[in-house]
Protein backbone atom coordinates (compact mmCIF):
# COMPACT_ATOMS: atom_id res chain seq x y z
CA UNK A 1 0.00 0.00 0.00
CA UNK A 2 1.45 3.65 -0.84
CA UNK A 3 1.77 5.39 2.27
CA UNK A 4 1.45 8.72 2.86
CA UNK A 5 4.05 11.23 2.55
CA UNK A 6 2.76 14.60 2.76
CA UNK A 7 3.74 15.36 6.15
CA UNK A 8 7.34 14.52 4.79
CA UNK A 9 7.25 16.04 1.45
CA UNK A 10 9.54 18.94 3.04
CA UNK A 11 12.11 16.22 2.80
CA UNK A 12 11.80 14.77 -0.53
CA UNK A 13 12.54 16.03 -3.62
CA UNK A 14 8.54 16.56 -5.37
CA UNK A 15 8.85 16.41 -9.13
CA UNK A 16 9.85 19.75 -10.64
CA UNK A 17 7.02 22.63 -10.68
CA UNK A 18 4.55 20.55 -8.26
CA UNK A 19 3.67 21.97 -5.26
CA UNK A 20 2.05 20.75 -1.70
CA UNK A 21 -1.49 21.84 -1.84
CA UNK A 22 -3.58 21.19 0.92
CA UNK A 23 -2.83 17.32 0.93
CA UNK A 24 -2.72 17.31 -2.85
CA UNK A 25 0.40 17.71 -5.54
CA UNK A 26 -0.71 20.66 -7.51
CA UNK A 27 0.80 21.74 -10.59
CA UNK A 28 -0.76 24.59 -13.04
CA UNK A 29 0.00 23.82 -17.05
CA UNK A 30 -0.15 26.82 -19.20
CA UNK A 31 -0.64 26.37 -23.18
CA UNK A 32 -1.15 28.06 -26.56
CA UNK A 33 -4.89 27.77 -26.18
CA UNK A 34 -7.96 25.83 -24.75
CA UNK A 35 -7.68 23.51 -27.94
CA UNK A 36 -4.32 22.24 -26.59
CA UNK A 37 -4.66 22.77 -22.99
CA UNK A 38 -8.07 19.96 -23.88
CA UNK A 39 -5.67 17.78 -25.48
CA UNK A 40 -3.27 17.30 -22.44
CA UNK A 41 -6.42 17.20 -20.08
CA UNK A 42 -7.09 13.85 -22.73
CA UNK A 43 -3.61 12.42 -22.26
CA UNK A 44 -3.86 13.05 -18.99
CA UNK A 45 -6.87 11.16 -18.64
CA UNK A 46 -5.43 7.99 -20.67
CA UNK A 47 -2.93 8.07 -18.34
CA UNK A 48 -5.28 7.97 -15.18
CA UNK A 49 -7.33 5.51 -16.88
CA UNK A 50 -4.44 3.02 -17.25
CA UNK A 51 -3.32 3.28 -13.91
CA UNK A 52 -6.54 3.54 -12.03
CA UNK A 53 -5.89 6.53 -10.62
CA UNK A 54 -7.06 9.66 -11.37
CA UNK A 55 -6.12 13.73 -10.58
CA UNK A 56 -8.79 16.54 -10.21
CA UNK A 57 -8.56 18.58 -13.06
CA UNK A 58 -9.23 22.27 -13.55
CA UNK A 59 -9.57 23.97 -17.19
CA UNK A 60 -9.52 27.49 -17.09
CA UNK A 61 -9.15 28.02 -21.37
CA UNK A 62 -5.46 28.05 -21.64
CA UNK A 63 -4.46 26.88 -18.24
CA UNK A 64 -4.79 23.48 -16.85
CA UNK A 65 -4.47 22.60 -13.00
CA UNK A 66 -3.96 19.25 -11.62
CA UNK A 67 -4.15 17.91 -8.49
CA UNK A 68 -2.40 14.31 -7.47
CA UNK A 69 -3.72 13.02 -4.52
CA UNK A 70 -5.14 9.45 -2.84
CA UNK A 71 -8.70 9.98 -1.57
CA UNK A 72 -8.27 6.74 0.80
CA UNK A 73 -5.50 8.34 2.99
CA UNK A 74 -6.71 12.01 2.55
CA UNK A 75 -2.91 12.62 1.61
CA UNK A 76 -0.09 12.43 -0.74
CA UNK A 77 1.16 9.46 -1.43
CA UNK A 78 4.45 8.20 -3.23
CA UNK A 79 2.13 7.08 -6.22
CA UNK A 80 1.24 10.75 -6.51
CA UNK A 81 4.61 11.62 -6.60
CA UNK A 82 5.37 8.74 -9.00
CA UNK A 83 2.26 10.35 -11.24
CA UNK A 84 3.17 13.69 -11.14
CA UNK A 85 6.69 13.23 -12.57
CA UNK A 86 4.82 10.89 -15.05
CA UNK A 87 2.48 13.69 -15.80
CA UNK A 88 5.38 16.06 -16.51
CA UNK A 89 7.08 13.50 -19.82
CA UNK A 90 2.93 14.50 -20.83
CA UNK A 91 4.21 18.27 -21.18
CA UNK A 92 7.69 19.73 -23.19
CA UNK A 93 6.59 23.81 -22.30
CA UNK A 94 7.08 24.55 -19.04
CA UNK A 95 4.04 25.81 -17.26
CA UNK B 1 -23.02 42.54 -27.73
CA UNK B 2 -24.18 40.46 -25.24
CA UNK B 3 -25.79 42.49 -22.13
CA UNK B 4 -25.00 40.95 -18.66
CA UNK B 5 -27.93 39.00 -17.02
CA UNK B 6 -26.82 38.56 -13.98
CA UNK B 7 -28.63 40.84 -12.16
CA UNK B 8 -31.88 40.15 -13.67
CA UNK B 9 -31.30 36.19 -13.49
CA UNK B 10 -33.76 36.07 -10.64
CA UNK B 11 -36.28 37.39 -13.36
CA UNK B 12 -35.69 35.23 -16.33
CA UNK B 13 -35.70 31.91 -16.63
CA UNK B 14 -32.60 29.88 -16.47
CA UNK B 15 -31.75 26.85 -17.94
CA UNK B 16 -32.66 23.63 -16.11
CA UNK B 17 -30.36 22.84 -13.69
CA UNK B 18 -28.11 25.89 -13.87
CA UNK B 19 -27.52 27.91 -10.80
CA UNK B 20 -26.37 31.59 -10.58
CA UNK B 21 -22.69 31.13 -8.82
CA UNK B 22 -20.73 34.25 -8.04
CA UNK B 23 -21.20 35.62 -11.85
CA UNK B 24 -21.30 32.56 -13.45
CA UNK B 25 -23.94 30.08 -14.72
CA UNK B 26 -23.03 27.12 -12.84
CA UNK B 27 -24.02 23.56 -13.04
CA UNK B 28 -22.69 20.12 -12.39
CA UNK B 29 -22.92 16.76 -13.97
CA UNK B 30 -22.76 13.18 -12.76
CA UNK B 31 -21.54 10.35 -14.82
CA UNK B 32 -20.75 6.95 -14.52
CA UNK B 33 -16.90 6.88 -14.35
CA UNK B 34 -13.86 9.14 -15.26
CA UNK B 35 -14.28 7.82 -19.22
CA UNK B 36 -17.61 9.21 -19.49
CA UNK B 37 -17.25 12.28 -17.81
CA UNK B 38 -14.28 12.92 -19.64
CA UNK B 39 -16.21 12.27 -22.99
CA UNK B 40 -19.01 14.51 -22.16
CA UNK B 41 -15.85 17.35 -21.54
CA UNK B 42 -14.79 16.78 -24.73
CA UNK B 43 -18.19 17.25 -25.83
CA UNK B 44 -18.34 20.34 -24.12
CA UNK B 45 -15.10 21.43 -25.67
CA UNK B 46 -16.28 20.84 -29.01
CA UNK B 47 -19.28 22.86 -28.36
CA UNK B 48 -16.89 25.56 -27.09
CA UNK B 49 -14.46 26.12 -30.03
CA UNK B 50 -17.22 26.39 -32.33
CA UNK B 51 -18.83 29.15 -30.70
CA UNK B 52 -15.40 30.91 -29.77
CA UNK B 53 -16.83 31.26 -25.75
CA UNK B 54 -15.56 28.42 -23.33
CA UNK B 55 -16.57 27.69 -20.30
CA UNK B 56 -14.61 27.22 -16.62
CA UNK B 57 -14.56 23.20 -16.33
CA UNK B 58 -13.32 21.10 -13.24
CA UNK B 59 -13.46 17.27 -13.64
CA UNK B 60 -13.18 15.29 -9.88
CA UNK B 61 -13.72 11.23 -11.26
CA UNK B 62 -16.87 11.16 -12.32
CA UNK B 63 -18.81 14.82 -11.73
CA UNK B 64 -17.95 17.60 -14.09
CA UNK B 65 -18.78 21.28 -12.90
CA UNK B 66 -19.30 24.00 -15.37
CA UNK B 67 -19.40 27.70 -15.09
CA UNK B 68 -20.37 29.49 -18.25
CA UNK B 69 -19.82 32.86 -17.91
CA UNK B 70 -18.51 36.34 -19.96
CA UNK B 71 -14.95 37.18 -19.25
CA UNK B 72 -15.51 40.28 -20.85
CA UNK B 73 -18.10 41.27 -18.81
CA UNK B 74 -17.25 39.46 -15.30
CA UNK B 75 -21.06 38.63 -15.71
CA UNK B 76 -23.63 36.65 -17.10
CA UNK B 77 -24.95 37.53 -20.60
CA UNK B 78 -27.64 35.60 -22.61
CA UNK B 79 -24.58 34.06 -24.55
CA UNK B 80 -24.06 32.22 -21.43
CA UNK B 81 -27.84 31.12 -20.98
CA UNK B 82 -27.63 29.41 -24.78
CA UNK B 83 -24.81 27.47 -24.21
CA UNK B 84 -26.10 26.59 -21.05
CA UNK B 85 -28.76 25.51 -22.71
CA UNK B 86 -26.91 23.80 -25.49
CA UNK B 87 -25.08 21.85 -22.57
CA UNK B 88 -27.83 20.48 -21.45
CA UNK B 89 -28.91 18.62 -24.73
CA UNK B 90 -25.43 17.38 -24.86
CA UNK B 91 -26.17 14.87 -21.70
CA UNK B 92 -29.49 12.79 -21.56
CA UNK B 93 -28.58 12.00 -17.88
CA UNK B 94 -29.94 14.22 -15.52
CA UNK B 95 -27.05 15.32 -13.04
Amino acid sequence: MPQPVGFILGLVESPPGWIDAERALERRFVFADFAEALAFVNRVGALAEAEGHHPDIEIHWNRVTLRWWTHAKDAITERDLELARRTNDLVSQEG
